[in-house]
């Protein structure tokens, strides 16, 4: 399935980095640098895109292809500076250099399991977890976590690491449900325990004078083996999803056509799937819609837990952390799949086996109208793309989705699941900062705000404006409107770059709009509507080391102009920040976005009060943003499906068999 | 598929009425007023329920089977005064009549075909349309509509009927796409035409000082054979849903069993499915889940258009205006149908086939975890139970469905779909109050407000609270928040009842709550929570008559003490009515709710701008409210699923072929 292939046809400019590249990329930077393979360890290896104006370029045929370049960040041995090169893959050159000294890069894999080791093995760790009087059985985990900022003077890689113990060999045994109130800091640099806190116990911050030995619990566990058969429901039937001529959808290269959309689907190890040159009937809709960004802040302020707010995209990855997935688990029906590739310190590539997978799944009904005088009916069923990862960040799980309908919306979908961040607390208590969710379990309440990016070129045009609409009451005008029904919807063009907010009580909306192309029936111009999904914003207040280091959690909405490479809400490095380098500073300038190259920017998310529901796992929540033509089309886009057909659908009748009922369940 | 069966077995006191039972119920009341049958016409014959305490008496094994009652709308002849009964079918004998000389019944087939017949045979209105010089082949059509509201005087019973033309003897010519410039108004009981009224074309309320030639245009259509086939995308290909063991559903007679759900499947005329008695694992959850009203007022101060309020179960009935669904269009896979019955304007019963469709869905994944340090992986899948009907109300359709999870969670789920309301104008015109969605076809803006109705039981007990929770931060503590990251949540229990608020910036989250049952686990009440649809309210002020007749849409949450047959929102008769006589009275009872019998409700909806993609038939727009447990569990109820397995899946793997791509779709 992964054999290589001869490469005679050049990649687009937009698809990820190929294993053979991303090896060129190592090996030029290496030979660039002049030192020993050894001296050198890589971390991140990725696509860095060409300009757009270039790939526009070729992309219309009037440029040749842009050449192939890789970001790269590593470390000299021995140095903690972060060092970024820009690579050309196509001349086999560096291009840029830089050292970024007050940054920290993302976790990479490798001193992942460096920390996860040094604090497993370190003594004084050991020390301290045996005055927990363990069971025999007992192995003992952590979770390394990226540190968080409290101290604007920290310049050191840490980590945090949270500590459980698993009492099975079962290697889904849930530590998750038996944490230990131990949270050793190493420095990840030099490996040191820099501290080895001690988590509280009680419902206030204080320590007890020494740590006690562990209460024993039952632990809740999610895998199927502890669990044993006689735990499941035994009365789930199977449903299968069958496509006897195949799917609709063709894929070539990385080029996906399916029901007269297009896109290019690129990938990369921080953002997982990404959509670029997405067109519906050959008319270019976006350049790039992304996930951008995600964090998640504790509520709970006893330290360290004051300092728990990870950014899942810009600390870890959601590419990264993608798992391989295979067929019967993630998808339903008839699966491709596409695979990404990360690289080891050493500058070798692996492959990441389908990391992303692409199906079609039946919504229901897409539209129905039946006319009453006759009882003739049309239906059209709502088939839908759905192109997937899954992500794993430690503990948690998030599933993003791309879905894309044949009435011309796009939806970006966010399933939050996995396991919630569980800490110890003594049995009996309960703290005003999150549930108690299984016995000495605290699963502290927190947000999760998303920010997705979608940079629109409608009908090909660099020029959009984004506006919004809202919906007001015509009051005491008893000329036009005697009767009060009368309301108009009123339009504001956003002019210039910054924040803005969502108003559900004017039903207010944002949209795309191209406002050189006019609807030829309506009179309106082209446009792009977004739902976005109505969250609370982020609690913590400006001054909040949280706020400051994403100010995209602030406001639901962001508007900026387009530059190169400006693709992260929060900046390139979000590791230990303390300040946003992205929508902080892009949304501050003072600069025209009206009939401009213009990024709209959602944020969006849950504040999440836990409950004994979410645990051991957590059953999905779902976000769903959408964006939908308004003015876009002349008519229903998906008024040319053909109708839903018994002889296509093949559904099949339910009986009800004399022997289980009274009667049948007709009347 | 509908033989009638012998029927031993007495219904559930909360069973639809069986067509014997109508027909036992028209009986009684002919026998009772003792009137030859041909002076009295029957509207409605619905079930009667029985008072909730006598229900759960005989549920619980403690009393026998209520009476089966049946709630009659009729008319004697020559009278316009409504009358109500209720029937008593157990005992044969009428046990209340009343008259509500001051109220409008809903519409019945009966009159709204005789009042379609008058103004299309009408000479007036034929002399009218004449002027309109249209083509030989043109039809002319006319929706009666509920003549809404705006004079406090007016006691005739009217219709307005909207008119159009059809150029196609195709059953499915778009005649919405054909709007002519009339809207006369009838009287239902005499027939007679009352007035003549014309409607504007151009961008204010006047008129043309005579009706004007038809301007040709060439209407919008979706009738596939007016189409024809080239209009249609190819490509397309049959996507099938197989349950090779069957469905995971049980049916005795219309209890329905699944997945550790049970509930009663009721149905009436007025509001088509209705949960009611559900259960999870045995343990009551809710009494009573129905839709409960809608309303469509329109944003077009111009005479007629600001009566244009429909309320789409109170004036017509989801139940009476469901479709009889067949296998192939309105779901996929296996599907189960339920049928009604309705009451001619003899009393005759009327069997209304299938207008309940129940099936299994895949809503893909519904729980993941992969143990990041073995890559083992658990996932269970989303199955849902969908139990869904079709209303058509002249253009419109709503799609209402329940939908149940393994995760005990319950959606109740709305697709707006059909076809626009639309009016003529002038082509080339645009008016502030809606968009030309077509060549002289105007969609008025407008908004669609729903009232889903909760009557909990949790764990069986008829005490209940509603509660919201809050999330706060903690501002300014520096002794307990040094770093300003804490939040709170603030639990309110709402003690009178009344119009309650959504807060998006405050997480404020609605609950039903059982104070008497704490959860072992985290130490709180057991609850479900519900996840609303934030939505603007209604525009129209206090004063108008939009307002009045359903406050039910100035507020997200309403919050009243149970009592019987306190069921719709608006109150039991809508049409034409001047006053709320529903949630307007009991929400401002001066009682305690707090730990009482409560209901919850909750309004939610859109505010339809209007756009050419709606046109000719609306993609559905999907609403879905949720109720999901809140420490009711004490674990994930959904942990028990049988984890996602290829064994049971058999998803097929998509290889592209080598001769469409030029290198696989793999790195």
């Amino acid at each position: 399935m992964f054999t290589r292939v001869s490469n005679k046809q050049a990649p687009h400019p937009l698809d990820p980095l190929r294993p053979e590249e991303v090896q060129s990329a190592s090996r030029t930077l290496l030979k660039h640098v002049g030192c020993p393979a050894e001296e050198l360890r890589f971390k991140v290896i990725d696509l860095a895109e060409p300009a757009k104006v270039q790939t526009l370029q070729h992309l219309r045929r009037k440029a040749p292809v842009p050449d192939r370049k890789a970001r790269v960040y590593y470390h000299l041995k021995g140095s903690q500076s972060l060092l970024i090169a820009i690579v050309n893959i196509s001349k086999s050159r560096v291009e840029k250099e830089t050292e970024a000294p007050d940054s920290q890069g993302p976790v990479d894999w490798h001193e992942f399991e460096l920390v996860n080791k040094a604090c497993n093995d370190h003594p004084e760790v050991q020390a301290e977890v045996a005055k927990l009087n363990l069971p025999r059985n007992a192995r003992v985990h952590n979770d390394p976590w990226a540190f968080g900022t409290d101290d604007p003077n920290e310049r050191r890689r840490l980590f945090q690491c949270y500590m459980y113990i698993a009492l099975s060999d079962d290697p889904e045994a849930n530590h998750y449900s038996l944490p230990i109130p131990l949270a050793p800091i190493f420095d990840a640099h030099t490996l040191e325990l820099v501290e080895l806190q001690r988590l509280p116990m009680g419902t206030g911050d204080e320590l007890d004078p020494e740590t006690q030995p562990w209460e024993p619990v039952i632990p809740v566990e999610y895998s199927a083996n502890i669990m044993g058969d006689d735990a499941f429901r035994k009365d789930l039937k199977p449903l299968q999803v069958v496509q006897p001529e195949g799917p609709s959808f063709q894929i070539f290269g990385r080029r996906v056509e399916w029901q007269k959309w297009s896109f290019q689907l690129g990938w990369t190890l921080r953002e997982g799937p990404v959509l670029h040159d997405v067109q519906y009937d050959s008319r270019p809709l976006f350049y790039r819609v992304s996930m951008s960004e995600m964090t998640v802040p504790y509520g709970d302020p006893r330290s360290p837990y004051h300092r728990k707010q990870a950014f899942d995209l810009g600390d870890s990855g959601f590419g990264l952390t993608s798992n391989s997935l295979s067929l019967g688990c993630d998808c339903l029906g008839h699966i491709a799949y596409f695979s990404g590739v990360r690289v080891t310190r050493d500058g070798e590539p692996v492959v990441m086996p389908n990391v992303v997978c692409m199906h079609e799944i039946d919504d229901g009904i897409g539209w129905k109208h039946t006319n009453f005088r006759n009882f003739k009916s049309s239906v059209v069923r709502n088939r839908q793309l759905v192109i997937q990862c899954t992500a794993t960040v430690a503990n948690y799980e998030y599933i993003l989705a791309f879905v894309l309908d044949q009435a011309a919306n796009i939806h970006i979908e966010v399933r939050a699941t996995g396991i919630v961040s569980t800490m110890p607390i003594r049995q009996g208590l309960q703290v005003p900062w999150g549930t108690v969710v299984a016995p000495g379990v605290l699963a502290v309440n927190h947000q999760h705000i998303f920010c997705a990016r979608v940079d629109a070129n409608l009908d090909g045009d660099e020029k959009n404006t984004i506006a919004y609409d809202e919906c007001h009451p015509v009051i005491e005008d008893p000329e036009i409107d005697p009767y009060g029904c009368a309301f108009k919807v009123n339009s504001t063009a956003i002019n210039k770059p910054g924040g803005y907010e969502l108003d559900i009580t004017k039903n207010r909306t944002y949209k795309i709009i191209n406002e050189s192309r006019i609807n030829s029936v309506s009179g309106k111009p082209h446009g792009y509507k977004l739902h976005p999904v109505p969250s609370q914003m982020l609690m913590m207040g400006p001054k909040t080391f949280n706020y400051r280091r994403g100010i995209f959690t602030s406001k639901a909405i962001w508007v900026t102009k387009y530059n190169d490479d400006e693709l992260w809400a929060s900046g390139e490095f979000t590791n230990q920040s303390r300040e946003d380098t992205g929508l902080a500073i892009w949304s501050s300038r003072k600069e025209n976005v009206k009939n401009e190259d213009v990024v709209l920017w959602h944020s969006f998310g849950v504040t999440h009060v836990t409950r004994p529901e979410d645990f051991p796992v957590m059953p999905v929540e779902k976000f769903t943003m959408s964006l939908k033509p308004a003015n876009f089309f002349e008519v229903n886009p998906s008024n040319d499906v053909p109708r839903s057909d018994q002889s296509q659908n093949k559904s099949t009748l339910h009986i009800v068999p004399q022997e289980t009922c009274c009667r049948p369940s007709h009347l």
